[in-house]
């Protein structure tokens, strides 16, 4: 009989980015923590043999054990069983990667929608990478809630809307066009939670990720979220359900309605998580989506982003007051 | 001795359109029109036999012996003599197809940039066709001046300036994000110059061709003025430079340089078009562009647009108040 969590090369070498990993089978429940390696390793792949193939530069630190219980605790409703062995020992990888519950993929896969992958520079002008060192200098603004997510997010602070309700809130926009959940968790786990510890991180990302399924994108949303609660334990994370998409009802749009569906039954088994669905408004009783609202059938206009800005800063205002050490300027 | 105008498939039958097609050599000057040929063609293609792949749908119709003449004159600074025999001779193919007068692309190839390609609806929302609707929706306002390329477009809609300087010119807007100049072309021979009689068009694209070289862009840029100028013969056209893009120095900020080079050069040549450079006050004497005026370092801010508005509504202005028919309310 094999072990519970038989390693696949008990110290891989990941020649791309000089980083010592881990990848774990977890065929079999309850699994064993594999204590023993982990506490070595600077990464920990909780996944399958196939995440040796995950692109990994430069993972932050994180406390794995944390997580490790969290994942176990999501996957409960499809095990009879999930219990930690060894748990009680000093585990301390510098990163972890998680499956989603999911149904359909494969407990053999890693979700790859939950990979951190950065936007390579096929363009040739460097942009992807400025606009994370800009982020980087604004920290020094010290906020307390931070946006972060792809051209939803980074659009929003263009509007009249982000100066009028959001920037009294002292907020920081990581908004970075075209990203998918893989990208903002590289840049997660890569710099852009350094020095820094916003009472309210908004996470808005997952309507770019084409190549994955639904469930695949919940997935990421939720790694996302669980790096965010691990990082920043005494924050809460707010993740906004996507929005439809298209003119007309479209698969796309159905692809969305799905991810928020599923956020909705994951988020909250993740403490300090929530989910705030403000799409409901924008598809009209015919099926159609205005460009009054999105000018281009997905990205919002300043009528379609007062639209969602209203529940968001209301529900912002509320977590930042119910924080005991909220700044003196925002009583 | 061959002939000047050769004809590779005197009626070539794209059976992804079910459009007549011609396609000819130009190898030589001076050439003689394939009148006899042409004048039965719904789609005539100037160039060489390699555009028989030429994307093509639908195409609108169009005088083309007026183009293949405004051609012949863009060529004569690269050729000893260019004359045009039996020019007379009646001739009304469906549309037409130019290589621009290039010095490094061969005569044997057609420009891929100067080529009309819809966007694929790869991701299933059917976005980019529901915008064509759009537009073609908004038609009633009788524009007096037409907005027509890529995001750089779309998004100045989203502005205050543009509400503020641009639509009591009764202005109509139509970029889509991440067209390219083949994009642009297909838009504008599939509908979107129908029913429509603007003063001034107002191009901006070229920025998203990533796959085409500078002087291909040009090129295709070129294509589309001289689509207008053809098609629109009373109205003006103004080419907007394309921007420098990227943080700092870098080889598509050269890029775009290079094509606005191109254009101070060649768009002078014809009539009615000419060129508005407005990106020279957006890079710093460090070579750095800065987030303030560009988001992404490609997109523009609020500020950022304001910094171009003021000279292009000049501009408009001038050229408004220039033409006899200008309507009274705008006097």
């Amino acid at each position: 009989m094999r072990s519970l969590w038989q390693l696949c090369g008990a110290s891989h070498y990941d020649k791309r980015v000089h980083k010592k990993s881990i990848a774990c089978h977890d065929n079999s429940y309850p699994p064993t923590f594999p204590t023993q390696c982990a506490s070595r390793a600077r990464t920990l792949l909780v996944g399958s043999s196939h995440i040796v193939n995950a692109h990994i530069v430069n993972p932050q630190s994180c406390t794995a054990l944390q997580s490790f219980l969290s994942i176990l605790s999501l996957h409960t409703d499809r095990r009879r069983e999930a219990s930690v062995r060894d748990s009680s020992a000093p585990v301390h990888p510098k990163s972890f990667y998680l499956s989603p519950p999911s149904g359909s993929m494969s407990d053999e896969e890693m979700n790859p929608a939950a990979v951190p992958v950065p936007v390579q520079d096929v363009q040739g002008d460097g942009r992807w990478m400025s606009q994370i060192c800009f982020t980087a200098e604004c920290k020094d603004a010290e906020p307390e809630v931070l946006f972060v997510g792809d051209s939803m997010v980074q659009l929003m602070q263009q509007q009249e809307v982000w100066r009028e309700l959001f920037s009294p809130l002292h907020v920081l926009n990581f908004g970075i066009g075209g990203d998918t959940t893989c990208n903002v968790l590289w840049r997660l786990q890569n710099g852009e939670l350094q020095n820094i510890r916003p009472k309210v991180v908004v996470v808005w990302v997952g309507t770019n990720n084409h190549e994955h399924t639904a469930e695949q994108v919940a997935g990421g949303i939720l790694a996302i979220a669980q790096l965010l609660t691990s990082r920043l334990p005494r924050s809460k994370v707010v993740v906004l359900g996507l929005l439809p998409r298209g003119e007309r009802p479209n698969p796309l749009r159905e692809k969305n309605a799905a991810v928020n569906a599923l956020l909705r039954s994951w988020l909250p088994r993740l403490d300090g998580a929530q989910l705030l669905d403000v799409g409901g408004c924008f598809v009209h009783s015919d099926g159609t989506v205005s460009p009054g609202d999105m000018f281009d059938f997905l990205h919002l206009t300043a009528v379609g982003y007062r639209a969602i800005a209203k529940p968001l800063s209301d529900l912002l205002m509320q977590l930042l007051e119910e924080m005991p050490e909220r700044r003196a300027s925002l009583v």
